[in-house]
Protein backbone atom coordinates (compact mmCIF):
# COMPACT_ATOMS: atom_id res chain seq x y z
CA UNK A 1 0.00 0.00 0.00
CA UNK A 2 1.32 3.44 -0.92
CA UNK A 3 0.88 5.85 1.48
CA UNK A 4 0.11 9.28 0.50
CA UNK A 5 -0.04 12.58 2.73
CA UNK A 6 -2.85 14.25 2.13
CA UNK A 7 -1.76 17.13 4.61
CA UNK A 8 0.00 20.07 2.39
CA UNK A 9 -3.32 21.36 1.35
CA UNK A 10 -4.09 25.32 1.16
CA UNK A 11 -7.21 25.31 3.16
CA UNK A 12 -4.73 25.32 6.25
CA UNK A 13 -4.73 28.76 7.06
CA UNK A 14 -0.81 28.26 7.62
CA UNK A 15 -0.57 26.85 4.20
CA UNK A 16 -2.67 29.53 2.25
CA UNK A 17 -0.08 32.22 4.15
CA UNK A 18 2.60 30.80 3.51
CA UNK A 19 1.89 30.34 -0.35
CA UNK A 20 0.07 34.12 -0.43
CA UNK A 21 3.55 35.14 0.90
CA UNK A 22 6.02 32.42 -1.25
CA UNK A 23 7.44 31.37 1.90
CA UNK A 24 8.82 27.73 1.39
CA UNK A 25 9.70 26.83 5.25
CA UNK A 26 6.38 26.30 7.00
CA UNK A 27 5.65 24.07 3.82
CA UNK A 28 8.90 22.08 3.53
CA UNK A 29 8.63 21.63 7.35
CA UNK A 30 5.23 19.82 6.97
CA UNK A 31 6.58 17.69 3.98
CA UNK A 32 9.57 16.36 6.40
CA UNK A 33 7.34 15.77 8.93
CA UNK A 34 5.23 13.73 6.39
CA UNK A 35 7.96 11.95 5.04
CA UNK A 36 9.43 11.08 8.52
CA UNK A 37 5.77 10.09 9.33
CA UNK A 38 6.05 7.46 6.59
CA UNK A 39 4.46 8.94 4.01
CA UNK A 40 5.61 7.59 0.00
CA UNK A 41 4.20 10.74 -1.85
CA UNK A 42 2.86 13.82 -1.53
CA UNK A 43 -0.25 15.47 -2.22
CA UNK A 44 0.02 19.34 -3.14
CA UNK A 45 -4.00 19.92 -2.56
CA UNK A 46 -3.95 23.49 -4.07
CA UNK A 47 -7.88 23.91 -4.26
CA UNK A 48 -8.82 25.75 -7.75
CA UNK A 49 -5.97 28.40 -7.46
CA UNK A 50 -8.54 30.50 -9.15
CA UNK A 51 -5.69 33.38 -9.07
CA UNK A 52 -1.92 33.50 -10.17
CA UNK A 53 -2.64 29.50 -10.05
CA UNK A 54 0.46 28.98 -12.31
CA UNK A 55 2.87 30.81 -10.16
CA UNK A 56 1.93 29.58 -6.71
CA UNK A 57 1.84 25.78 -8.15
CA UNK A 58 5.46 26.34 -9.11
CA UNK A 59 6.19 27.99 -5.81
CA UNK A 60 4.73 24.72 -4.21
CA UNK A 61 6.63 22.18 -6.58
CA UNK A 62 9.66 23.69 -5.98
CA UNK A 63 9.11 24.12 -2.38
CA UNK A 64 8.51 20.50 -2.15
CA UNK A 65 11.10 18.95 -4.01
CA UNK A 66 13.75 21.34 -2.45
CA UNK A 67 13.40 18.86 0.71
CA UNK A 68 11.90 16.06 0.01
CA UNK A 69 12.60 13.56 -3.18
CA UNK A 70 9.02 11.90 -2.92
CA UNK A 71 6.63 11.71 -6.06
CA UNK A 72 3.94 14.65 -5.98
CA UNK A 73 0.79 14.37 -6.63
CA UNK A 74 -0.29 17.89 -8.42
CA UNK A 75 -3.96 18.00 -6.63
CA UNK A 76 -6.02 20.78 -8.30
CA UNK A 77 -9.23 21.56 -11.03
CA UNK A 78 -6.49 24.58 -12.77
CA UNK A 79 -5.18 23.01 -15.90
CA UNK A 80 -2.84 25.73 -15.94
CA UNK A 81 -1.59 25.46 -12.86
CA UNK A 82 -1.44 21.33 -13.55
CA UNK A 83 0.82 22.63 -16.39
CA UNK A 84 2.99 24.87 -14.95
CA UNK A 85 3.86 22.15 -12.28
CA UNK A 86 4.30 19.59 -14.64
CA UNK A 87 6.54 22.04 -16.70
CA UNK A 88 9.20 22.12 -13.26
CA UNK A 89 8.82 19.29 -11.58
CA UNK A 90 11.81 17.40 -11.34
CA UNK A 91 10.20 14.17 -8.44
CA UNK A 92 7.60 11.84 -10.27
CA UNK A 93 4.78 13.19 -10.89
CA UNK A 94 0.76 11.97 -11.34
CA UNK A 95 -2.03 14.55 -12.16
CA UNK A 96 -5.23 14.49 -9.74
CA UNK A 97 -7.20 14.31 -11.64
CA UNK A 98 -9.51 13.96 -14.47
CA UNK A 99 -13.00 12.28 -15.00
CA UNK A 100 -15.14 12.24 -18.34
CA UNK A 101 -16.66 15.53 -17.79
CA UNK A 102 -15.50 17.28 -21.06
CA UNK A 103 -13.43 20.29 -19.28
CA UNK A 104 -11.26 17.47 -18.00
CA UNK A 105 -11.51 15.68 -20.60
CA UNK A 106 -10.20 18.43 -22.75
CA UNK A 107 -7.47 20.01 -20.45
CA UNK A 108 -6.31 17.98 -18.14
CA UNK A 109 -6.37 14.40 -19.61
CA UNK A 110 -3.89 15.81 -22.51
CA UNK A 111 -1.41 16.76 -19.66
CA UNK A 112 -0.91 13.48 -19.14
CA UNK A 113 0.42 12.64 -22.25
CA UNK A 114 2.42 15.68 -23.08
CA UNK A 115 4.26 15.10 -19.78
CA UNK A 116 4.05 11.53 -19.79
CA UNK A 117 2.55 11.50 -16.41
CA UNK A 118 0.42 9.48 -14.55
CA UNK A 119 -2.89 10.55 -13.91
CA UNK A 120 -6.07 9.17 -11.87
CA UNK A 121 -9.51 9.15 -13.54
CA UNK A 122 -12.29 9.92 -11.31
CA UNK A 123 -15.24 7.26 -11.32
CA UNK A 124 -17.71 10.21 -11.92
CA UNK A 125 -20.18 10.53 -14.74
CA UNK A 126 -20.15 13.49 -17.32
CA UNK A 127 -21.72 15.70 -15.36
CA UNK A 128 -19.32 15.34 -12.14
CA UNK A 129 -21.42 13.13 -10.21
CA UNK A 130 -20.79 10.31 -8.37
CA UNK A 131 -22.89 7.30 -9.25
CA UNK A 132 -24.72 5.79 -6.32
CA UNK A 133 -23.56 1.74 -7.09
CA UNK A 134 -20.72 -0.65 -7.94
CA UNK A 135 -22.32 -1.66 -11.26
CA UNK A 136 -22.64 2.40 -12.22
CA UNK A 137 -18.89 2.83 -11.19
CA UNK A 138 -17.53 0.25 -13.39
CA UNK A 139 -19.57 1.65 -16.54
CA UNK A 140 -17.73 4.95 -15.79
CA UNK A 141 -14.62 2.98 -15.90
CA UNK A 142 -14.37 1.49 -18.83
CA UNK A 143 -15.60 4.78 -20.20
CA UNK A 144 -12.75 6.44 -18.10
CA UNK A 145 -10.37 3.62 -19.95
CA UNK A 146 -11.69 4.27 -23.40
CA UNK A 147 -11.15 8.08 -23.41
CA UNK A 148 -7.63 7.79 -21.28
CA UNK A 149 -6.66 5.13 -24.27
CA UNK A 150 -7.41 7.36 -26.85
CA UNK A 151 -4.31 9.75 -26.28
CA UNK A 152 -2.72 6.79 -26.63
CA UNK A 153 -1.31 6.42 -22.99
CA UNK A 154 0.25 3.08 -21.63
CA UNK A 155 -2.78 2.02 -19.68
CA UNK A 156 -0.48 1.29 -16.68
CA UNK A 157 0.05 4.70 -16.28
CA UNK A 158 -3.91 5.25 -15.44
CA UNK A 159 -4.78 4.95 -11.86
CA UNK A 160 -8.66 5.04 -10.71
CA UNK A 161 -10.43 6.34 -7.86
CA UNK A 162 -13.65 4.89 -7.35
CA UNK A 163 -14.66 7.71 -4.73
CA UNK A 164 -15.39 7.39 -1.01
CA UNK A 165 -17.97 9.43 -0.19
CA UNK A 166 -19.14 10.91 3.47
CA UNK A 167 -20.53 8.65 5.86
CA UNK A 168 -23.35 11.11 6.66
CA UNK A 169 -24.57 11.18 3.17
CA UNK A 170 -28.09 10.24 3.04
CA UNK A 171 -26.90 6.77 1.43
CA UNK A 172 -23.01 6.87 2.42
CA UNK A 173 -23.45 3.76 4.50
CA UNK A 174 -24.23 1.95 1.12
CA UNK A 175 -21.73 3.47 -0.58
CA UNK A 176 -18.89 1.86 0.95
CA UNK A 177 -19.86 -1.38 0.68
CA UNK A 178 -20.29 -0.58 -3.01
CA UNK A 179 -16.79 1.63 -3.21
CA UNK A 180 -15.34 -2.25 -1.97
CA UNK A 181 -17.63 -4.06 -4.28
CA UNK A 182 -15.96 -1.54 -7.34
CA UNK A 183 -12.41 -1.90 -6.21
CA UNK A 184 -12.67 -5.60 -6.30
CA UNK A 185 -13.92 -5.90 -9.32
CA UNK A 186 -12.18 -3.19 -11.41
CA UNK A 187 -9.03 -5.92 -12.73
CA UNK A 188 -11.88 -8.34 -14.21
CA UNK A 189 -13.67 -5.72 -16.14
CA UNK A 190 -10.75 -3.12 -17.13
CA UNK A 191 -9.33 -6.64 -18.31
CA UNK A 192 -5.61 -5.51 -16.41
CA UNK A 193 -4.85 -5.00 -12.51
CA UNK A 194 -5.66 -1.54 -12.71
CA UNK A 195 -3.87 0.65 -9.68
CA UNK A 196 -6.65 2.36 -7.73
CA UNK A 197 -6.58 4.96 -5.24
CA UNK A 198 -8.77 6.58 -2.53
CA UNK A 199 -8.79 9.50 -0.45
CA UNK A 200 -10.16 8.23 2.73
CA UNK A 201 -10.54 11.67 4.45
CA UNK A 202 -14.02 11.38 2.65
CA UNK A 203 -15.35 8.70 4.60
CA UNK A 204 -15.81 10.75 7.58
CA UNK A 205 -16.14 14.35 6.20
CA UNK A 206 -18.38 16.78 8.33
CA UNK A 207 -18.13 14.38 10.76
CA UNK A 208 -16.38 17.28 12.97
CA UNK A 209 -14.45 15.56 15.79
CA UNK A 210 -16.07 12.29 16.35
CA UNK A 211 -13.98 9.71 18.13
CA UNK A 212 -15.09 7.22 16.16
CA UNK A 213 -13.55 8.64 13.11
CA UNK A 214 -9.90 7.15 14.04
CA UNK A 215 -11.48 3.58 14.30
CA UNK A 216 -13.66 3.83 10.82
CA UNK A 217 -10.96 5.44 9.21
CA UNK A 218 -8.56 1.82 10.11
CA UNK A 219 -11.16 -0.52 9.69
CA UNK A 220 -11.95 0.32 6.46
CA UNK A 221 -8.93 1.02 5.27
CA UNK A 222 -7.78 -2.65 5.96
CA UNK A 223 -11.51 -3.69 4.08
CA UNK A 224 -9.72 -1.71 1.22
CA UNK A 225 -6.51 -3.36 1.49
CA UNK A 226 -8.19 -6.64 1.20
CA UNK A 227 -10.47 -5.25 -1.72
CA UNK A 228 -7.65 -4.60 -3.63
CA UNK A 229 -6.79 -1.19 -3.24
CA UNK A 230 -3.06 0.01 -4.36
CA UNK A 231 -2.69 3.63 -2.63
CA UNK A 232 -4.56 5.90 -0.45
CA UNK A 233 -4.56 9.68 0.21
CA UNK A 234 -4.47 10.10 4.08
CA UNK A 235 -3.74 12.26 7.41
CA UNK A 236 0.03 10.57 7.41
CA UNK A 237 -0.13 11.99 11.38
CA UNK A 238 -3.03 9.36 12.21
CA UNK A 239 -0.35 6.68 13.12
CA UNK A 240 -2.90 4.12 14.49
CA UNK A 241 -4.66 4.59 10.22
CA UNK A 242 -0.61 3.97 9.29
CA UNK A 243 -0.14 0.77 11.37
CA UNK A 244 -3.37 -0.54 10.37
CA UNK A 245 -2.41 -0.04 6.27
CA UNK A 246 1.10 -1.50 7.03
CA UNK A 247 -0.46 -4.72 8.83
CA UNK A 248 -3.29 -4.77 5.88
CA UNK A 249 -0.77 -5.06 3.31
CA UNK A 250 1.28 -7.38 4.98
CA UNK A 251 -1.54 -9.73 5.80
CA UNK A 252 -1.46 -10.30 2.45
CA UNK A 253 1.68 -9.57 1.11
CA UNK A 254 3.55 -12.50 -0.95
CA UNK A 255 6.34 -11.81 0.77
CA UNK A 256 7.42 -14.17 3.74
CA UNK A 257 7.96 -12.34 7.21
CA UNK A 258 6.68 -9.02 5.86
CA UNK A 259 4.35 -8.92 9.36
CA UNK A 260 7.27 -9.40 11.27
CA UNK A 261 8.63 -6.34 10.17
CA UNK A 262 5.47 -4.11 11.47
CA UNK B 1 -21.18 -9.95 12.28
CA UNK B 2 -22.13 -12.48 15.36
CA UNK B 3 -18.74 -12.20 17.91
CA UNK B 4 -18.49 -15.86 19.59
CA UNK B 5 -16.44 -15.74 22.84
CA UNK B 6 -13.53 -18.23 22.96
CA UNK B 7 -12.63 -17.53 26.12
CA UNK B 8 -14.33 -20.62 27.98
CA UNK B 9 -11.49 -23.35 27.62
CA UNK B 10 -10.38 -26.19 29.24
CA UNK B 11 -6.64 -25.16 28.67
CA UNK B 12 -6.86 -22.18 31.09
CA UNK B 13 -6.41 -24.12 34.24
CA UNK B 14 -9.01 -22.24 36.62
CA UNK B 15 -11.20 -23.74 33.90
CA UNK B 16 -9.91 -27.08 34.06
CA UNK B 17 -9.91 -26.99 37.73
CA UNK B 18 -13.78 -26.27 37.81
CA UNK B 19 -14.34 -29.09 35.20
CA UNK B 20 -12.90 -31.45 37.38
CA UNK B 21 -14.48 -30.12 40.89
CA UNK B 22 -17.58 -29.53 38.85
CA UNK B 23 -18.13 -25.82 40.46
CA UNK B 24 -20.10 -24.08 37.93
CA UNK B 25 -19.19 -20.59 39.85
CA UNK B 26 -16.14 -19.86 37.82
CA UNK B 27 -17.70 -20.71 34.85
CA UNK B 28 -21.02 -19.00 34.84
CA UNK B 29 -19.05 -15.58 35.88
CA UNK B 30 -16.83 -15.66 32.86
CA UNK B 31 -19.73 -16.38 30.71
CA UNK B 32 -21.94 -13.74 32.64
CA UNK B 33 -18.51 -11.39 31.82
CA UNK B 34 -18.37 -12.77 28.20
CA UNK B 35 -21.97 -11.52 27.81
CA UNK B 36 -20.90 -8.54 28.92
CA UNK B 37 -18.63 -7.63 26.88
CA UNK B 38 -20.74 -8.51 24.01
CA UNK B 39 -20.61 -11.96 22.96
CA UNK B 40 -23.13 -13.49 20.73
CA UNK B 41 -22.40 -16.94 21.52
CA UNK B 42 -20.43 -18.70 23.47
CA UNK B 43 -17.99 -21.10 22.98
CA UNK B 44 -17.83 -24.21 24.95
CA UNK B 45 -13.88 -25.40 24.13
CA UNK B 46 -14.03 -28.84 26.23
CA UNK B 47 -11.05 -30.14 24.40
CA UNK B 48 -10.79 -33.90 23.59
CA UNK B 49 -12.02 -34.78 26.99
CA UNK B 50 -10.66 -37.86 27.34
CA UNK B 51 -12.13 -38.98 30.52
CA UNK B 52 -16.00 -38.46 31.66
CA UNK B 53 -16.03 -36.48 28.42
CA UNK B 54 -20.39 -37.11 28.89
CA UNK B 55 -20.37 -36.23 32.14
CA UNK B 56 -18.23 -33.04 31.52
CA UNK B 57 -20.16 -31.23 28.57
CA UNK B 58 -23.13 -32.00 30.55
CA UNK B 59 -21.95 -30.34 33.47
CA UNK B 60 -20.54 -27.25 31.24
CA UNK B 61 -23.44 -26.67 28.98
CA UNK B 62 -25.91 -26.40 32.24
CA UNK B 63 -23.64 -24.45 33.54
CA UNK B 64 -23.71 -22.29 30.60
CA UNK B 65 -27.04 -22.41 30.30
CA UNK B 66 -28.33 -21.73 33.75
CA UNK B 67 -26.76 -18.50 33.50
CA UNK B 68 -27.30 -17.14 29.38
CA UNK B 69 -29.64 -17.66 26.76
CA UNK B 70 -26.90 -17.28 24.44
CA UNK B 71 -26.62 -20.08 21.53
CA UNK B 72 -23.53 -22.45 22.61
CA UNK B 73 -21.30 -24.00 20.23
CA UNK B 74 -19.77 -27.14 21.32
CA UNK B 75 -16.24 -27.66 20.39
CA UNK B 76 -14.25 -30.82 21.27
CA UNK B 77 -13.22 -33.72 19.06
CA UNK B 78 -14.86 -36.23 20.92
CA UNK B 79 -18.56 -37.55 19.59
CA UNK B 80 -19.79 -38.93 22.72
CA UNK B 81 -19.36 -35.87 24.21
CA UNK B 82 -21.33 -33.95 21.35
CA UNK B 83 -23.87 -36.42 21.94
CA UNK B 84 -24.03 -35.66 25.40
CA UNK B 85 -23.92 -32.01 25.32
CA UNK B 86 -26.91 -32.25 22.62
CA UNK B 87 -29.53 -34.26 24.76
CA UNK B 88 -29.23 -31.94 27.81
CA UNK B 89 -28.77 -28.42 25.91
CA UNK B 90 -31.91 -26.00 26.09
CA UNK B 91 -30.12 -23.14 24.26
CA UNK B 92 -29.54 -22.86 20.43
CA UNK B 93 -26.37 -25.14 19.70
CA UNK B 94 -23.88 -25.50 16.76
CA UNK B 95 -21.38 -28.32 16.26
CA UNK B 96 -17.48 -27.48 16.45
CA UNK B 97 -17.56 -29.14 14.06
CA UNK B 98 -16.78 -31.97 11.44
CA UNK B 99 -14.48 -32.47 8.28
CA UNK B 100 -13.73 -34.70 5.77
CA UNK B 101 -11.92 -36.97 7.92
CA UNK B 102 -13.73 -40.13 8.05
CA UNK B 103 -13.95 -40.85 11.84
CA UNK B 104 -15.71 -37.11 11.86
CA UNK B 105 -18.03 -37.80 9.06
CA UNK B 106 -19.38 -41.46 10.73
CA UNK B 107 -19.65 -40.40 14.31
CA UNK B 108 -20.04 -36.42 14.33
CA UNK B 109 -21.87 -35.05 11.08
CA UNK B 110 -24.94 -37.88 12.13
CA UNK B 111 -25.61 -35.74 15.04
CA UNK B 112 -26.30 -33.11 12.96
CA UNK B 113 -29.16 -34.63 11.92
CA UNK B 114 -30.69 -36.74 14.77
CA UNK B 115 -30.29 -33.27 17.14
CA UNK B 116 -31.57 -30.78 14.10
CA UNK B 117 -28.72 -28.72 15.21
CA UNK B 118 -26.10 -26.20 12.64
CA UNK B 119 -22.65 -27.52 12.20
CA UNK B 120 -19.41 -26.49 11.68
CA UNK B 121 -17.29 -28.01 8.38
CA UNK B 122 -13.73 -27.24 8.33
CA UNK B 123 -11.78 -27.32 5.19
CA UNK B 124 -9.65 -29.87 5.90
CA UNK B 125 -8.70 -32.69 3.49
CA UNK B 126 -9.91 -36.41 4.54
CA UNK B 127 -6.30 -37.02 6.37
CA UNK B 128 -6.99 -34.04 8.42
CA UNK B 129 -4.54 -31.38 6.84
CA UNK B 130 -5.36 -28.03 5.70
CA UNK B 131 -4.56 -26.80 2.35
CA UNK B 132 -2.46 -24.46 0.83
CA UNK B 133 -4.40 -22.44 -1.53
CA UNK B 134 -8.14 -21.22 -1.82
CA UNK B 135 -8.81 -23.51 -4.68
CA UNK B 136 -8.05 -26.35 -2.82
CA UNK B 137 -9.92 -25.42 0.13
CA UNK B 138 -13.06 -24.42 -2.52
CA UNK B 139 -12.77 -27.89 -4.00
CA UNK B 140 -12.87 -29.41 0.00
CA UNK B 141 -15.75 -26.95 0.50
CA UNK B 142 -18.10 -28.75 -2.14
CA UNK B 143 -17.45 -31.91 -0.60
CA UNK B 144 -18.01 -31.28 2.22
CA UNK B 145 -21.25 -29.53 1.40
CA UNK B 146 -22.21 -33.17 -0.76
CA UNK B 147 -21.47 -35.05 2.46
CA UNK B 148 -23.63 -32.85 4.23
CA UNK B 149 -26.48 -33.10 2.21
CA UNK B 150 -26.50 -36.17 1.97
CA UNK B 151 -28.02 -36.32 5.67
CA UNK B 152 -30.57 -34.89 4.22
CA UNK B 153 -30.28 -31.36 6.41
CA UNK B 154 -31.18 -28.24 5.27
CA UNK B 155 -27.71 -26.50 3.69
CA UNK B 156 -28.68 -23.38 5.46
CA UNK B 157 -27.50 -24.98 8.56
CA UNK B 158 -24.03 -25.66 7.63
CA UNK B 159 -21.59 -22.93 8.98
CA UNK B 160 -18.09 -23.16 6.87
CA UNK B 161 -14.63 -22.47 8.82
CA UNK B 162 -11.93 -22.20 5.76
CA UNK B 163 -9.51 -22.28 8.62
CA UNK B 164 -7.28 -19.13 9.83
CA UNK B 165 -3.59 -20.64 10.12
CA UNK B 166 -0.61 -19.07 11.97
CA UNK B 167 1.16 -16.06 10.85
CA UNK B 168 4.46 -18.32 12.14
CA UNK B 169 3.73 -21.18 9.72
CA UNK B 170 6.02 -20.86 7.22
CA UNK B 171 3.17 -20.06 4.69
CA UNK B 172 1.16 -18.29 7.00
CA UNK B 173 1.82 -14.96 5.29
CA UNK B 174 0.22 -16.32 2.26
CA UNK B 175 -2.39 -18.49 3.92
CA UNK B 176 -4.09 -15.30 5.58
CA UNK B 177 -4.68 -13.93 1.76
CA UNK B 178 -5.53 -17.43 1.07
CA UNK B 179 -8.81 -17.91 3.54
CA UNK B 180 -9.98 -14.29 2.15
CA UNK B 181 -10.16 -15.43 -1.22
CA UNK B 182 -11.60 -18.41 0.11
CA UNK B 183 -14.53 -16.69 2.18
CA UNK B 184 -14.87 -14.21 -1.11
CA UNK B 185 -15.54 -17.07 -3.31
CA UNK B 186 -17.67 -19.69 -1.57
CA UNK B 187 -21.02 -18.44 -2.25
CA UNK B 188 -20.11 -18.55 -5.45
CA UNK B 189 -18.66 -21.71 -5.40
CA UNK B 190 -20.96 -23.54 -3.79
CA UNK B 191 -24.14 -21.55 -5.21
CA UNK B 192 -25.62 -19.88 -2.11
CA UNK B 193 -24.75 -17.76 0.32
CA UNK B 194 -23.14 -20.23 2.86
CA UNK B 195 -22.51 -18.81 6.03
CA UNK B 196 -18.86 -18.28 7.69
CA UNK B 197 -16.63 -18.77 10.70
CA UNK B 198 -13.25 -18.41 11.45
CA UNK B 199 -10.95 -18.80 14.85
CA UNK B 200 -9.52 -15.60 14.49
CA UNK B 201 -6.81 -16.17 17.45
CA UNK B 202 -5.31 -18.69 14.90
CA UNK B 203 -3.49 -16.15 13.42
CA UNK B 204 -1.25 -14.87 16.13
CA UNK B 205 -0.94 -18.30 17.81
CA UNK B 206 2.76 -19.21 19.20
CA UNK B 207 3.04 -15.45 19.25
CA UNK B 208 3.16 -14.88 22.82
CA UNK B 209 2.66 -11.88 23.79
CA UNK B 210 3.92 -10.16 20.89
CA UNK B 211 2.17 -6.47 20.87
CA UNK B 212 1.42 -6.48 17.14
CA UNK B 213 -0.96 -9.44 17.86
CA UNK B 214 -3.79 -6.78 18.49
CA UNK B 215 -3.50 -4.56 16.27
CA UNK B 216 -3.28 -7.77 13.40
CA UNK B 217 -6.16 -9.00 14.94
CA UNK B 218 -8.25 -6.17 14.63
CA UNK B 219 -6.70 -5.39 11.12
CA UNK B 220 -7.34 -8.87 9.58
CA UNK B 221 -10.93 -8.78 11.14
CA UNK B 222 -12.21 -5.81 9.22
CA UNK B 223 -10.07 -7.38 6.05
CA UNK B 224 -12.21 -10.97 6.43
CA UNK B 225 -15.50 -9.21 7.21
CA UNK B 226 -14.90 -7.00 3.43
CA UNK B 227 -14.40 -10.70 2.43
CA UNK B 228 -17.47 -11.70 3.45
CA UNK B 229 -17.27 -13.57 6.77
CA UNK B 230 -20.17 -14.03 9.28
CA UNK B 231 -19.18 -15.34 12.28
CA UNK B 232 -15.93 -15.23 14.18
CA UNK B 233 -14.32 -16.90 17.31
CA UNK B 234 -12.29 -14.70 19.17
CA UNK B 235 -11.38 -13.10 22.68
CA UNK B 236 -14.50 -11.08 23.87
CA UNK B 237 -12.19 -8.94 26.41
CA UNK B 238 -10.28 -8.12 23.50
CA UNK B 239 -12.18 -4.90 23.17
CA UNK B 240 -10.63 -3.00 20.21
CA UNK B 241 -10.95 -6.28 18.05
CA UNK B 242 -14.80 -6.24 19.17
CA UNK B 243 -14.63 -2.58 18.15
CA UNK B 244 -13.60 -3.05 15.03
CA UNK B 245 -15.56 -5.67 14.64
CA UNK B 246 -18.53 -3.52 14.84
CA UNK B 247 -17.43 -1.25 13.17
CA UNK B 248 -16.27 -3.07 9.65
CA UNK B 249 -19.83 -4.47 10.07
CA UNK B 250 -21.45 -1.11 10.30
CA UNK B 251 -19.16 0.50 6.73
CA UNK B 252 -21.00 -2.59 5.25
CA UNK B 253 -24.56 -2.89 6.69
CA UNK B 254 -27.48 -2.00 4.12
CA UNK B 255 -29.43 -0.29 7.51
CA UNK B 256 -29.17 3.32 7.46
CA UNK B 257 -27.03 5.29 9.86
CA UNK B 258 -25.51 1.66 11.74
CA UNK B 259 -21.98 3.49 11.80
CA UNK B 260 -23.76 6.25 14.06
CA UNK B 261 -24.91 3.56 17.06
CA UNK B 262 -21.31 2.58 17.10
Amino acid sequence: MRLIADNLQITNPDIEKAVADFRAEPIQELVRACQKAGAHMIDINAGPLPRDGDKKMVFLVNAVQEVSDLPIVLDTTNPQAIEAGLKVAQNKVIINGFSLEPKKLDLILPLAKKYEADIIGYLLNSSGHVLPNADERLQIAVEILTEYQKTGLDKERLIIDPLIVPLIWQDGHLQAGEVLRTIRHLPEILGYPVRTIVGLSNLTAGAGRDPRRLLLEQVYLSMLTAAGLDMVLLNIFHTKTVAAAKAAAALISEKPFAWESL
